[in-house]
């Protein structure tokens, strides 16, 4: 049960926004600014689907099952991962996962991030570099890490609730968050 | 030196700010509706200066010395605290500061948070409320932690620089604060 009376039907992440629509605003343009679009930043390198994987593995870091879910289901919509398969990969051992050296080095620097943010070392920034990682790519890595330990306290701080064992619920949020981005009164 | 070349002569989280404004918007944004004001949150019983204490507070428990310094310095500005000292024994240790039994009960919720969602226990709510907080206190509280959880991130994780034994500049910046609110592009 929340730790404050929340809307009722409103899963994980999405009660608390309901309850504070004002926080809520500043909270989404975040992730979509940071998650949905390189429009406004040519020195990146990093797809959609990757700036989801950054933070899916953050959020399973810390143990916050919604928004590993929720942002495992978007990633794996952008990236064609129909059973998942890439995601849990990368949650359990991004280093023996399908993806490019350039996300594994930037996956460790999130992971540092996700210990604090003193945890990232000099070695992990040249390691990104020499696969290829910019500037950019590096800046929103640390701040993709630094907004879903936000997110993840948020969630399970108040003691949300959310659908478990129920993939098609996700699946078919993570399709309208693709099509409309991160919103903090969506009705559904 | 910072991890990645940001605009010289900035201090702190203004230094990525600047050299990421499409983020810095809404994260500046959330810190006014967190930090800033009570108009849309009839049911707070929060004052700016207790607000900020928490955010001190948690930035001195993730070791952040610029947020700390400046949130602290924010902090004391509100509350008439001249020479910092309330804001040192709240750091140091907040059960013996001269601080109401509510805002000690909803440092205990912020300690938790800081340290993951998940150490938010039911009793620590509980005992909040016996002290009169109300559940925009708490939701409040929760997120003002976790979001420092991120800022914190996003200075130390890309190794900002900060003058350090300058009281002055802090209370220079703080005032500037309480008079006009957090800006990603103060030019000062």
């Amino acid at each position: 049960m929340p730790h404050i009376p929340l809307p009722a039907g409103i899963p994980g992440i999405r009660g608390p926004m309901n309850y504070s629509p004002e926080t809520a605003g500043p909270m989404n343009e975040l992730a979509n600014v940071l998650l949905r679009t390189n429009a406004h930043r040519p020195d990146s390198t990093l797809t959609e689907g990757e700036r989801e994987l950054i933070a899916t593995y953050v959020s399973s870091e810390n143990d916050c099952y919604f928004c590993q879910t929720i942002h495992g289901a978007v990633a794996s919509h952008h990236l064609g991962d129909e059973d998942w398969s890439l995601v849990y990969s990368v949650k359990s051992d991004y280093q023996q996962a399908a993806v490019s050296g350039k996300l594994k080095a930037l996956l460790t620097i999130a992971r540092s991030v996700q210990k604090g943010g003193k945890h990232v070392t000099a070695d992990q920034i040249a390691a990104a570099r020499a696969e290829g990682a910019t500037d950019r790519d590096i800046h929103d890595t640390v701040l993709i890490a630094a907004a879903f330990c936000m997110f993840n306290r948020y969630v399970d701080g108040l003691a949300t609730t959310a659908p478990v064992d129920a993939p098609d619920f996700y699946k078919m949020r993570a399709a309208g968050v693709v099509a409309n981005g991160y919103a903090a009164n969506d009705p559904k």
